[in-house]
C-alpha cells in the first residue's frame, strides 16, 4: 500500500470553476447561514433542530429537556466543520466569531473528566457508556473531532482541540479491553476515521490506538451490543433480519465479505479501517476494506453513486438487489462512500478508486441538495412516482420534493462539509507531482519533495471534456502532472504546449513528466452521450437503459416530457443531441427521439386485453442531469428506461 | 335490478368434476380434519389456534386465558360452515357429531342475554361494545350467522340458528340509532351479508333492519369510530394514510366511490350492500355498489382476481397501482370478490361479473391452498423472488412457499367454506330455467317455476373448452338453458342433439329455449392460449404481457424454467403447445420459445457497461397454470414477462 499520497489543504485550492464555484458559494453564503439559524430554531416552517439549545441547557445557562434525537449534537459539529472549510477558503470574521462562540459553549458543556454529550449530560451522568450500541456518544465524539481537527487547520485555534480531544480521553479511558473498562465500541461509526485525523495532527499515538481497539474489537465475541441488550432487558432491535450486521457487528471485520448493514456506518466504518490500515501499514485489514469495496462497487452501487438499497435498516441490500424506485440511497452514504474512495485511491493511485467517487460526487451526493441550496433530500430515488410516495406505503420514505430541513438532519450538513472541502478530493500529491483527480477550474498551490508549484486549470467540465492547465508557477525541480483519464471515457488526447503528446498512461492517469514553469497542457476527453446498461442479474434494469454524458447521469422529468414516464421508450439507435441551455442554473440539456405507448386500441373500461402489437407515437425526449431533478416542482422521474432494440 | 334469480342449493349439484371433484373431495377429506385438529391445537409444528380453547373456558369448562386473535371465534365458525356445505354433498355422521359438540361448546359459552364473543366473556363483559373499531365482535357475529345458517339448511337443526339469532337480537339491542343505544358499526365487515341470510332463512324483518341499519350508519357523521378513539385515549391507527378510510367508514357508503382501505372488508362490505340492495329494492344503493365494482375491474383488479394491492393495511392502492412483487392480494379478498361478483351477477342476469368471478375463482383462489390441501396462502404475488421474501423487509409479506397454518388463520377455513358451496356459484335459476355460470361435471337438480329438471354435464374444463350436457330429467314445463360464454372466449360454437344451432345470445349467455328432457347440448369454447397486455397504466406490467389459456393464467416457475426469471422474454408472435401431463395433479402445460439475457460480454467484475445489443440465448419457456404454483418447493414464479415485439 501508498503511505506517500496526500491530499491538497483546501486552502490551496482557489476555485473558480463554472460546477463547483457556485456550489462552494451557496454552501458560503447560504447552506451554513442557513444551517446556523435550523441549529438555533430560526426557520420557519422546518422542524426544529434543539441543537444548540440542548448545548446551553448542558452548559447551564438555560433549564429545559433535551430535545432532539439522541445524536443532536453532531450537527452543530458538522456546522462547525464546514465552516471551517469555508473559512479556510475564505476568511470571514462574523462566522469566526460565531463558531468561536460555538466553541465556547461546547466548552462550557464539558465535564471536568471530558465528557461531553448534551443528551447525558442533561438526562443523567450516571447512565453514560451504557448504550453504545444505540446512543451515539462516540459517533458525537466522531463528528467533533471531524469539526475540531478542520477547524484548528482553519484558524490555528487549538480550544476546539483540546475539547475533542479531552473527551477522546475520556472516551479512552472508560472503553477498551484492559480490565475494569467496557469492551464497547461505537454503534455507529465515525470516530474511527476522526481518532486518526487527530493522531494526526496531534501526533498522539494514544488516538491511533483507540480507533485500532474500535475497529478490532467490534464483532468479537461475546458480542457487545448482545451483552449490552441483554442488561438492558431487550433484544436486538434488528433480530428478525438484519440483527447485529445492521451495525456490521456481526463478526470482526477482518473476516467480513460484503457490503452490510446501515449504509452509512458501513462506510464510514471502512473509511476508518482503510485509515487505519495505512497508519498501521496494516495489508490484513487492507485487504478487508478492498474486498469489501469489490463488493460495493460490483453488486451494491447505483449508477448514481448511491447505496443503500433498503428503506429498512437504511441498508445495503442483497447483491444486485438495486430497486430504482424502493431505493435508500441516503445522502450521507454517498458521502461516506466519496470519504471511502479517496482513501482507498491514496493508498494505491488507482484511478478506478476516483472514478467511482466522481459517480458519486457528480450524482448521488449533490442530488441531495436544491439549487438554492435551501432544501435537501435524504433519500435519493432514482424513479419517482409522486402519488406513489404520497399514496403507497412502500414507498413512504421517498420524498418526490426536497425538504427544507430533517429533525433528523445528518444529510444537509454533512453535504455542506464535503462540498467545502472538496479541493481535499479534487487534487493529490506524491513525492514528485500532483493528480488532478477530478476537473475543477481554479488555482491550485501545491508542494512536493522538490518544488512548491502553482497551476491555473480551465474547464467547463462537466459539460465539455476539455480541461486546460498552465503551470503558473515552478519553485524548485520540475513536476510530474498526472491527469486521470475517466474510466467513462473511451477517447481522449493530450496536447502539451500546443503538440499533441502521448503521455505515460498508468492507474488511469495520463502522466506528464518534468513539467516546468510556463508550460501549458490540454486534455481532451470525448464526452458523447452514451447508453448504459446494467448487469443482467440486476431485476429492476432489466430491459432499460440508461443515459450518461461524461460523469453525469441523466433523467427523464415530468416537467419536459409529460407524466406517466413508464409509457416511454428508448430505440436503442437513438442519436442524441446536447445543448447547453439556461435553466436549472445552466445544464448540457439532451434531446433524442423516443416512443410513447399510448391508449389507442385500448376499449373503454379494459383493464387487461388481449396483446397485440402496441400503439406508440413518435415523442422527443428531454434529459436533464440527474443531480438537478426536482428543482421544479413535483412530478415523475426516471434515470432507467425501457430500451427498445 | 332482477329479484327472481336464484343461487342452487349445495345438495342439488352432485360434483363428478376432474378440476374441482378434486378439491371438493380435499376439503372433505383432508382440509375440514385438518382444520380441526387445528382449532384443537393439535397439528404439530403450526402455530397453535387455541379457538377451541377459548370457547371451553368461555363456557366454563376450563380456566385459563383468552389466546389467539381477538377474531378467533370466527374460525371455528367458518369451519362450522364448511363442514355444513359439507355436510349438504356428502353425509358424514361423524363430522356432523363433532359438528353438533361444537355447537354445543358455542351454546355453553353464550351469556343470558344471547352475547357470544369469548374475548369478553374471558377478558370482562363490562367492556363489550366498547371497540367497535378494532374488537371484531360484529365480525364474529357475522361468521357465526353465515356458518348457523348454512347448518341450518345441512341438517335441519336449528340449534345453531337460535344461538345466532339470539346474538343478532343482542346486538340490535345496544347498537342503533334509537336513544339509549350506540349508533355503532362493524369495524370488520361481514355481519351486513349474514344478517341479510338470517332474515332470508327466518323472515324475521328485525334482521334485515339491522343490516341496513350497519350499512347506512356507516361513516356517517360524526363518525363513531373516531368517537371510539376519543374515548379510548388514542388516535386512528391509520391516521397517517388510509384515516378512516381502512374501515370504508370515512364518508357513509352512498357516496363512495372506489374501492379503498382493507380489501377483505370492501368487498364484504360491498356484498351486504349489495344483498341489502336487492332486498330493500334499493337503486341508489345498488348504483354505489356498480359504481364501486367498476373502479374494481377497471382500476384495481389482477389479471389473476387477486384484490388489494397494498400490504400495509392488506388494502387497495390508488387506480392501476398493481405491483406484481409487492402485492398483498390476499385470498380472502379473492373470496369475497367472489361472494360479491355473485351478487352483482344475480341482480343483473350480466354474465361479466361472472367473468371475474371465474377469473378469481380459477386463479387467486385456490391459488392460496396447496395441492394436498394442507398448506395455504395469505397474500398470492404475480411475481416471487425468494431472496427477496427471505432478505428484503418489503417483501417480508409474502411468503415463496405456503405456511402450515397461521395464528391469524381466516385464508384457510374461508377456502374450504367457498370451495364446499361452489355448487351455489356454479348454477343460478330463474323463473323459466337455468344458467350454467361456471362449468363443472356432475349432476344437477333444480326448480323454476314451471318445471323440475335434472342435468348431467360432462366436460375437461378447464383443460378444454367442450362442455356437454344431458337433459336427464323434466317434470313440467320445458325450460330455458343459458349456458355462459365466456368474457375470455373469441370464438364458440353451440350443438343441439348433434346440429350445430345458433343460440340466442344475451348478456353473455347462449340461450337454448324450450329444452326438454332428453335432450342433449354441446358448448364448443375454442381454447387457445392468448398473450395478455395490461392497460398502459399499470406500471407493473408495461413492456411485459402475460399468458392464458381459457379461464386460466399461466406462470413460469423456476423448476421448469430455472433461475433469474426476469432474464427470460417472450417473442410477441410466440407459437405455444399445450401439452396434457400428470404433473401437479394433473394440468395442461404450456411451451414456447423464449429468450434469455446471458452475460456473454459483460466484463468480469463491470456491474454497468455500455449498452450494446444483449447477447441472447433460445429457450424453451414452460408454463404451468398459475393457482398451482409453490407445489415443487421454492423458487421463483412470475406471470407477467418481458415482451420482445
Amino acid at each position: 500500500m501508498r503511505k506517500d499520497m496526500k491530499q491538497l489543504p483546501v486552502n490551496q485550492f482557489q476555485v473558480k470553476d463554472i460546477f463547483w464555484g457556485n456550489y462552494l458559494e451557496l454552501v458560503r453564503a447560504s447552506v451554513i447561514p442557513y444551517q446556523w439559524e435550523a441549529l438555533n430554531d430560526r426557520i420557519e416552517g422546518a422542524e426544529p433542530s434543539h441543537c444548540i439549545r440542548n448545548f446551553e441547557i448542558a452548559a447551564g445557562r438555560k433549564t429545559g429537556e433535551f430535545s432532539g434525537f439522541v445524536f443532536q449534537d453532531s450537527d452543530l459539529y458538522k456546522w462547525l466543520e464546514a465552516a471551517a472549510y469555508s473559512l479556510m477558503r475564505c476568511p470571514d470574521a462574523d462566522l469566526e466569531k460565531k463558531a468561536d462562540e460555538a466553541i465556547e459553549l461546547i466548552g462550557q458543556a464539558q465535564q471536568p473528566d471530558g465528557y461531553l454529550d448534551t443528551y447525558y449530560i442533561i438526562n443523567g451522568l450516571e447512565n453514560r457508556f451504557t448504550d453504545l450500541e444505540s446512543n451515539h456518544e462516540l459517533y458525537c465524539l466522531g463528528h467533533m473531532i471531524e469539526a475540531a481537527t478542520a477547524y484548528a487547520q482553519a484558524t490555528g485555534k487549538r480550544r476546539f482541540l483540546e475539547i475533542s480531544a479531552a473527551f477522546a480521553d475520556c472516551a479512552a479511558e472508560h472503553l477498551g479491553k484492559e480490565p475494569g473498562k467496557l469492551p464497547g465500541y461505537p454503534g455507529h461509526e465515525v470516530a474511527e476515521m476522526a481518532l486518526v485525523k487527530l493522531y494526526a495532527m496531534t501526533g498522539e499515538k494514544k488516538y491511533l490506538r483507540l480507533a485500532s481497539y474500535f475497529i478490532d474489537q467490534r464483532g468479537q465475541q461475546p458480542l457487545f451490543f448482545e451483552q449490552e441488550d441483554r442488561e438492558q432487558g431487550r433484544t436486538c432491535y434488528w433480530r428478525d433480519d438484519l440483527g447485529y450486521r445492521y451495525y456490521q457487528a456481526a463478526e470482526p471485520v477482518r473476516g467480513q465479505q460484503e457490503a452490510e448493514g446501515h449504509a452509512v456506518r458501513a462506510v464510514y466504518l471502512y473509511s476508518g479501517m482503510a485509515d487505519v490500515a495505512r497508519e498501521t501499514e496494516d495489508e490484513e485489514l487492507f485487504a478487508a476494506c478492498k474486498r469489501i469495496w469489490k463488493n460495493i462497487v460490483e453488486k451494491k452501487l447505483y449508477l448514481t453513486g448511491a447505496v443503500g438499497a433498503s428503506a429498512h435498516g437504511e441498508s445495503f441490500s442483497y447483491n444486485y438487489n438495486l430497486p430504482n424506485d424502493l431505493i435508500y440511497g441516503e445522502t450521507c452514504a454517498a458521502v461516506g462512500l466519496v470519504f471511502l474512495a479517496k482513501r482507498m485511491f491514496e493508498m494505491t493511485g488507482d484511478s478506478s478508486y476516483l472514478d467511482v467517487m466522481e459517480r458519486a460526487l457528480y450524482n448521488g451526493v449533490i442530488s441531495g441538495m436544491s439549487l438554492d441550496g435551501k432544501s435537501f433530500f435524504y433519500v435519493n430515488p432514482l424513479e419517482v412516482t409522486p402519488q406513489a410516495c404520497h399514496e403507497d406505503h412502500n414507498f413512504a420514505h421517498v420524498k418526490p420534493v426536497r425538504q427544507k430541513w430533517f429533525g433528523c438532519a445528518c444529510c444537509p450538513p454533512n453535504l455542506a462539509r464535503l462540498l467545502s472541502s472538496v479541493a481535499n478530493y479534487a487534487f493529490t500529491t506524491d513525492k514528485d507531482g500532483i493528480y488532478l483527480n477530478l476537473f475543477m477550474g481554479g488555482r491550485v498551490s501545491f508542494e512536493t519533495e522538490n518544488c512548491r508549484g502553482e497551476l491555473e486549470v480551465s474547464t467547463d467540465y462537466p459539460w465539455d471534456g476539455r480541461i486546460s492547465v498552465r503551470v503558473v508557477r515552478v519553485e524548485g525541480a520540475p513536476f510530474t502532472m498526472r491527469m486521470r483519464v475517466p474510466g467513462w471515457c473511451r477517447d481522449f488526447a493530450v496536447f502539451r504546449n500546443g503538440g499533441r503528446t502521448e503521455p505515460v498512461r498508468s492507474e488511469g492517469f495520463a502522466a506528464l513528466q518534468e513539467m516546468r514553469q510556463g508550460e501549458e497542457a490540454v486534455l481532451e476527453l470525448s464526452m458523447p452521450v452514451e447508453l448504459i446498461a446494467a448487469h443482467p442479474n440486476v431485476r429492476a434494469d432489466m430491459g432499460k437503459a440508461a443515459v450518461m454524458r461524461g460523469p453525469l447521469v441523466y433523467c427523464l422529468e415530468e416537467a419536459d416530457n409529460g407524466s406517466g414516464l413508464h409509457r416511454l421508450s428508448l430505440p436503442a439507435g437513438a442519436v442524441f443531441a446536447a445543448e447547453y441551455r439556461d435553466m436549472l442554473g445552466g445544464v448540457t440539456a439532451l434531446t433524442c427521439s423516443g416512443l410513447r405507448k399510448t391508449d389507442e386500441g385500448w376499449e373503454e373500461g379494459d383493464l387487461y386485453q388481449v396483446w397485440r402489437s402496441p400503439a406508440e407515437e413518435p415523442v422527443t425526449l428531454t434529459w436533464i442531469p440527474y443531480y438537478a431533478w426536482a428543482n421544479r416542482g413535483e412530478g415523475e422521474m426516471s434515470v432507467w428506461i425501457r430500451i427498445k432494440e
